[in-house]
């Protein structure tokens, strides 16, 4: 049984993506990702107990690169927190424009996956809210900030910036004066929250 | 000719609503419009020369019932534009969550319509944004804004607000907590144009 010892659960989530990026959402089978790997799809359940548990875990790691690339961010406390704010927002839509602009088909295959893992989607966002939340209560205890109730607010700033993370509006990415947008919203939620 | 006389563009356009609405978007016809009007399908062309042009018509008439809307807010000079800018969102909001609540077949007929006349559209965010830049500018005149670039901030309004107005969005109009939400992002971008 030399192979399924070898085989972890990122080694399948890879090749599941893998074979999802080739065969699109409604194709793709378990048998393709144990073809993929050389190994039965016995071996793949072993670690992932259905084909949904499966696609799940791959929404799962994808949204959760989004949200460790914001984590460092969060944690910088000894940095201005207007400046992590900024970054935090910045790194966000980055890394979407990226997402969606590198390689679409894999950007349109998740947003496939996401929106048939609604609860695995409101996790991410209460994550990335709770993020947002611990900046802007470090901004209230040095002064930076002006704000009496941080998970309201964080969520606020989360709404105001749809147009720069939400998937639904990955085509407005490529306009010209998009990045100009971004700045001036930013600039214009910045001076609410020191008000 | 009698029939042709009393045919009006608004007559044709309010037929075509109805056809849309019970044919859907992909199957109806001028011929369906004409019939629904008891007129012939000539009749009809002597108004809008394409079938391209009559649904260009009826999704510029849909745009314009929600801006005539809100013009009434542009003019009132004499009111405080912190009070007009709130009143022009909470109104733009409320008009576009009705249009997707009460009638959603007829919003998800318009939706198809709005995709495939996107110069039409960007004409009708044009004309919401300038709404926003005029009331911004009455406010930088009596002293209630501090804003350098009233487009820009106009822009920026607009886009903090997507999630109140853009139909991509509608889904989430039924949440719970969203009027919630709204006003507290309506608060935050208030403090911001005041600071």
């Amino acid at each position: 049984m030399a192979p399924t010892e070898t085989l972890t659960a990122e080694r399948i989530l890879e090749a599941t993506e893998e074979v999802l990026r080739r065969h699109g959402p409604a194709k793709a089978t378990v048998v393709d990702v144990a073809r993929a790997l050389g190994v039965s799809h016995g071996s793949v359940y072993r670690h992932f107990r259905t084909k949904a548990a499966l696609r799940e875990a791959v929404t799962k790691r994808w949204l959760d690169r989004t949200s460790d690339a914001l984590t460092g961010l969060v944690t910088e406390t000894d940095r201005d927190p207007g400046a992590r704010l900024r970054d935090w927002l910045r790194t966000l839509f980055e890394a979407k424009r990226r997402k969606a602009g590198d390689d679409p088909e894999l950007f349109a295959t998740y947003k496939v996956l996401t929106d048939e893992n609604g609860a695995m989607v409101n996790a991410h966002l209460d994550e990335l809210t709770g993020q947002l939340t611990r900046i802007i209560e470090d901004g209230v205890t040095d002064g930076t900030f002006t704000v009496t109730d941080p998970p309201t607010t964080a969520r606020a700033i989360f709404d105001a910036t749809q147009l720069f993370h939400n998937p639904a509006h990955a085509q407005q990415w490529t306009e010209p004066d998009i990045v100009t947008e971004f700045e001036a919203l930013v600039e214009l939620l910045m001076r609410g929250l020191r008000a």
